[in-house]
């Protein structure tokens, strides 16, 4: 891919400063830039690098003001910081721009493939299967019987579906994520054993959701797992049979939510958190990461931290109580004596 | 798949009330079932569903006595939740019922395979490779060289088993989990750098175990990673090198088993736990969520939490103090105080 | 594989005691050996287990003097436990030894693969992808558009490179590993959305790096998330967007490493651990397993262990207070009981 700095302006709807006719054919970063490079500029305390910078083109925010000359071509925008994530955005979707069906590839003739898919070769599509219109499904995935995934919806390679999942639109799968395997039930037996219980629910991806790499969410044991509309899970999460994320919560890398577990919209959840089971987490929580949810939070809004958490600010004002621990134990040892020598002395 | 109530109460034996000819076609929670769901009732707290249920058919207890008229067909059994459960499983072994060999697959001509098995598109049989009877190898499984798998297997899409390893009668394999990676085991080198210790021993899984989605167990250095019969793993656990896991031993989510560690029999390990290398863990212990093992338990069926962990009774109780932590400092400056100006007096 | 304790003496250079004609096909620990089976002795230990074994031939140190006869052939070297892993690696690469193209396999026609390649059945070779030589690729990965691997390189079954990832040579990356995965990058929207930052940078892989089964390392989102020369990653292990790793750094198992974080040369951090974005981890750095960094370390060679972290040293102090706690709380209760009856004396 190869612009010139006025077909960007034009796409912007920018000013341009400088030499129209110079050529760009990568993004980077104003500090890394290199010639040949389109840059951008909004963080003020960057600004130094725009003089010494290699970028051919910067963009940068209408009401900059020059302190010397540059090198680079400029164009002004209203909010550089956003004109460049547009541009971003264009360039990949340019670049990961698939379609069309590769072979080998598996698709079983009863399953209902959109318009415009991509489906990459090795890729195993089940019977009763139905894929929207416009969805990329990479090398390698696997799509179970009776699956339905929307459109526009993005798997990319080794993403597992087992049979009668839910998928919505505009869905980000990454890699090796698996949807769908067993929930973790057993009936324990007389002799010691285990009586695996069999899951015969599904789980439902609500549409905007992204689904980190090699991250698990078990099938309901009836019924359904649910992930909300717009939940962003990160890599190697684990959400287990019959939970509920709600809308738009944010779930950071290794952190697992226990089965039966139902966590509220617009909740921020740090990394390697675990949640018990068969608990609520109310609206708009955020939970620090490494934390431990033993019982249900009631209260919408609230921060919590440690394993088991509480109430964040108690959990900061003990933790720095916890370094001190050696120091306390000294001081109780020196009162005893004191008293003990006062005791003595008024004997 | 649709059978009449009449059909139902035939395999499980009950006594039919009602219209013995309605149809069923898929099995639901009695709370949240739909005109033409088959469920059931065990649990008296759900007894008021009875009378409000749209289920078509619903299992219920011998000595259940009804308060008013109830709208489905009922089939009366001596339990009711352990009649659901042989529906749920004839249900899904129907449902998942796969044989045959799909194209394009590959095995190689030395690899044995058993009787009516069902090999997926796109799996991978390593040479001298042998499959028992009616195992099933999902598509996209890898089967490395000279791995043995026993009969009426499940390995689910993804899963990947290295050279070498053997995997016994009525396993399941969830998605993407890899059995048989190397052992991370490194001699440093007096650069700094570290060389890679050969690891050439396997892993060996006996009947009856479950390993989840994304799971990792590696092969050990010499002789065999061991996960004896029975043993259930959830998704994303990590298992070392050289490690064993005794009988019926259950393990959740994110829990992670170092090197050369020996994990007894029936013991119950919470999620997120960690266990050091080269310690005996005694048969019957349970273990709370997040708790770090870092030296070996001798003594049978005891509780343990905390990381480090202690004593669970222990555990729970500093856990307490700990949230008093900020109260316990004020009270000891408080302490000092009350002394100083006691000692002022006596001066 | 068989061969005579001579043909292993002449490789070794080593000095034979014993019946130079014994065959072996195996390696096996000296406690473990069966006949046929070629084991070693370095720890004296061990020593008693050689005059009991079963091996066929045992590699012993020059200066090993016997106390009473032996079964096994003798095989005097310099170092027996450096022989022994060069036989290992030996058997190794010899049983691991694969080479050419299996079918159905997909390489688009841009890719350059190198000379004695392995690519496997399944595997998928993007655009303009470029294999050096001697590289494996096994059964079912996948290499995206643009990728670049280098000499000797070998990637197991299922492990997935996302396009325009840059990988070295002798790097080992096992089953389910996601390479260059989509950063975690959301802007918030008025509405409670987020709304998804275009992730266009890559990840650089460095030679001899090991990347254990189920790893995720998530591309930059401009530039490239780094892993040094000689790293060797775990399994289950993430690591975020723009992430450095330094030069010959170990990380156990389950360990996360946050956004745009650099940590040092030579650190060795252990299983479990979580490092907060945006920090700095000096040279040398040891971290205890389950630990959360929360701030940079500055300071190189130092250990640190607790959540949040804190110098090790202090961190074992105050865990083992933590356990007395409920004796402190006791304590205290004492002393002002005693302050009590003092003042009501003094009164």
């Amino acid at each position: 891919m190869q612009f010139t700095a006025n077909e960007i302006c034009l796409l912007l709807n920018g000013t341009l400063e400088g030499n129209a006719d110079v050529k760009v054919f990568q993004l980077a970063k104003i500090e890394e830039a290199t010639e040949g490079a389109l840059s951008f500029l909004a963080n003020p305390k960057y600004e130094p690098f725009l003089y010494t910078t290699d970028a051919s083109v910067v963009i940068v925010n209408n009401d900059l003001v020059l302190e010397k000359p540059v090198k680079p071509t400029l164009i002004r925008v209203d909010n550089a910081y956003s004109s460049f994530s547009v541009l971003l955005e264009k360039y990949n979707s340019l670049k990961l721009h698939k379609s069309g069906i590769e072979q080998p590839s598996f698709i079983d003739p009863s399953a209902k493939i959109g318009k415009n898919v991509y489906i990459g070769a090795f890729a195993y599509i089940g019977a009763n299967a139905v894929i929207g219109d416009n969805t990329k499904i990479y090398p390698q995935c696997y799509i179970g019987d009776a699956v339905q995934i929307g459109a526009e919806t993005t798997l990319y390679s080794g993403s597992k579906i087992y049979h009668d999942c839910v998928i919505g639109d505009r869905v980000i799968i990454h890699g090796s994520a698996v949807i769908g395997s067993d929930g973790f039930g057993f009936a324990p037996q007389a002799d010691g054993s285990y009586h695996k219980i069999s899951q015969i629910g599904n789980v439902i991806i609500e549409d905007d959701v992204e689904v980190g790499a090699n991250t698990c969410i078990d099938r309901a044991t009836m019924g359904s797992t649910i992930i909300r509309k717009g939940v962003k899970l990160d890599n190697l999460i684990q959400i287990a049979h019959n939970a509920e994320i709600g809308k738009n919560t944010v779930i950071a890398s290794q952190t697992g939510v226990s089965g039966s577990s139902k966590i509220g919209e617009s909740c921020i959840i740090g990394g390697q958190v675990g949640i018990v089971g068969h608990i609520v987490v109310a609206k708009g929580t955020q939970v620090q990461a490494k934390s431990g949810i033993n019982k249900s939070i009631e209260e919408e809004g609230k921060k919590f931290g440690g394993a088991p958490a509480t109430n964040y600010q108690n959990y900061m004002r003990s933790q720095v109580v916890i370094q001190r621990l050696p120091d306390i134990e000294r001081k109780i040892q020196e009162l005893q004596k004191a008293l003990d020598e006062l005791r003595a002395n008024n004997a």
